[in-house]
């Protein structure tokens, strides 16, 4: 059997989507920091977004905007968030949306913004405003790549990937691209991803398969336990392929798989560039009485700053992942039954320390820089898969600089 | 008015208690790291115990010792936790009170043993032993400051604090130590504290003052969220002052606020000292509707890295205390009630920047190493207090490092 998803090396156009970017001056010097997305007339748009209480100004925006009217831009900056701006970020977010409407002849309803950066100072919208017109005259199929690279705040990689999936009713394509390092905990979705695919899909089903698709990927992932107040995923179908797809369907599930996928390989790139990250750690519990058991423990692992340091030092200091399960908010733990291993070596057996244990081999799992921690809870048969990174001197000194 | 309670500068000694360290070599080269502490015959101990589900050996032993006979001895090391130690921790921690035992003649479970150090190897019990003759020799009353440095690990600071209070029926005294600085989110007590009065307490109600002083001290403080394995808190009264104090008397008040205080003290101590700790920061949340839901808001905050590496950096990225309150765990959390101030200065009234706030304000409030957050909920009348510290580069290498 043939895979149905293939995974491109370089970004792939999507028929229906022009990107530009521009160096906007918003917060950032002589680097892009302003981008536009053109989405094609009759494209369905699905999108989730932060669960932070105290969410920002554009995201009040985008939500209202992508239920109401056919949306036509994306309008993304980086540098500042337009959090905790009060009012005025709310009128500024709107106001940006106006000046793309007034040039594009659209309704201003038809504008998603989107902001990522600094928290609580206002957004430079006069800056926005100067750079559209050359912003418009710069749109192109091609603009997926600089595009990833303009939404970047302290990321240090893009974040970019392609699949062509083949379906009965042809080949369609996705491509995607995230942003995001730290205050990363997305309870909702990471920091900022945008996907598009060439399907024809309506909206119901757009918004459950990027549901799905986030909740094997985007939000699993942890670097530091924040949740922003900025979160949002987003995808637009165009429906150039002429290929539609619709729940229930086999070809649904081929889409499905591959969205997942895609957003893994976006998420992953997150957690890999995770502030000041070293390793990227794999954290799977099994046999949970539910789902939530098993992310309860997960991410006692994954935020535990004793455990992040531990592997960051590639100490096998065990002791710490004991603790971290150990503190899990799970009712009625029974210890006596829970098993753990780091890589391919156990270390507990049903509560017990396995005696076969020793430091060396441990040693040798801790020094590689991809780490998989499993653990079994011998409650039920739920299971769950988080990824994170570990927490290094690197980490501290990016978030105490910066916004010097 | 004359104030009912007295911090003392030097520690007083407790009649009826005895102390005595050692350096056993358990762990540390040529320092004391091994404490016998002697309670009188008759008198009463209370105690409470982590909640974490892998508690360690000597835990599970205390709780069952504390319960069955009279305590006489409390047996304390610094430089292995005794924890993840399975059936060989537990016959080692057992071991351990039998050999007092034998020295004082009296039965095993009128020891109770604990251990603080590195999760996960065996305790060196022969070492133990070996020490036990000699540190009995050493037994004084006025062995409590030497203690207090016996039973730190990472600590940089003995934590020591004695009080004498005016009671209607004489004066009382209680003195304590604690210790701890990393893994520190008490869920139920800190990593190690151990308190003496001499005044006659039942102990039914020792345990309940021990408890009511437990949270609005140990238990609201955190470093890096962590719970450790083998965090206790015991109290002994030894009733040699004469002064009977029972519970609903006006004298209990006198009582337990004094040991609320002398906890504060030592709970505060340990903040201080927290892991690479450079600012005490205290967190007051209040109009809550349930002291759950403060205490949900207060530990977002004093969790969040952002947060922390914000307080170490002096920099006052208020946008972060926005995030860290936003994305707590409050049901129907409506912002437009919430109200933040940093010190004496307000940042967000009913939900939208204060217009008066300048950088300038901010960065004197966060130029302080003492620093105060308070958040009201405007949803209620309850509130609570945390106290926490920064988060640095030392705490990262302190981690790192641990076991090297």
């Amino acid at each position: 059997m043939t895979s149905t998803c293939q995974f491109s090396e370089l970004p792939l156009a999507i028929e229906g989507i022009r990107l530009a970017s521009i160096a906007a001056n918003i917060r950032y010097k002589d680097r892009d920091d302003l981008c536009l997305v053109e989405l094609a007339d009759g494209a369905t748009v699905a999108g989730v977004y932060t669960l932070n209480a105290f969410c920002a100004a554009p995201v009040h925006v985008c939500k209202k905007h992508m239920a109401s009217e056919q949306v036509r831009f994306w309008l993304i900056n980086a540098g500042n968030a337009n959090a905790g701006t009060g009012e005025k970020g709310m009128h500024n977010a709107l106001r940006s949306c106006q000046s793309v409407a007034e040039i594009a002849q659209c309704s201003p309803q038809q504008v998603m913004p989107f902001s990522t950066g600094v928290i609580g100072e206002q957004l430079k919208v006069e800056q926005i405003e100067q750079a559209l017109p050359e912003l418009f005259s710069a749109l192109s199929a091609n603009g997926w790549e600089r595009a990833a690279n303009t939404i970047m705040t302290t990321d240090t990689q893009q974040k970019l990937a392609s699949v062509e999936l083949t379906t009965s009713k042809g080949s369609v394509r996705i491509t995607g691209m995230a942003k995001g390092s730290g205050m990363i905990k997305p309870n909702m979705a990471t920091m900022l991803g945008y996907l598009a695919t060439d399907a024809i899909i309506s909206q119901a089903d757009l918004q459950a398969a990027l549901l799905q698709a986030c909740n094997h990927s985007f939000n699993r992932i942890t670097v530091d336990g924040d949740t922003s107040t900025n979160d949002s995923v987003v995808i637009a179908a165009t429906g150039a392929s002429k290929v539609e797809l619709k729940q229930g369907s086999e070809d649904w599930a081929i889409f499905v798989d591959g969205l997942t996928q895609l957003s893994q390989e976006l998420a992953h790139k997150i957690v890999r560039d995770g502030e000041g990250a070293t390793k990227f750690i794999e954290i799977e519990v099994s046999e949970g009485g539910s789902r939530d058991e098993c992310l309860e423990v997960a991410y006692s692992l994954a935020h535990s700053p004793l455990v992040k340091t531990a592997l960051y030092a590639s100490d096998p200091n065990w002791g710490r992942i004991l603790m971290a399960v150990g503190k899990a908010n799970v009712v009625d733990f029974d210890l006596s039954k829970v098993s753990i291993q780091i890589g391919d070596v156990a270390l507990i057996k049903h509560g017990e320390p396995e005696s076969s244990y020793t430091e060396e081999q441990g040693q040798k799992v801790f020094d590689q820089s991809d780490i998989r921690i499993a653990v079994q809870l011998g409650r039920g048969s739920c299971s769950e898969t988080v990824w994170t990174c570990d927490f290094s001197h690197e980490y501290v000194t990016i978030n105490a600089k910066y916004r010097s």
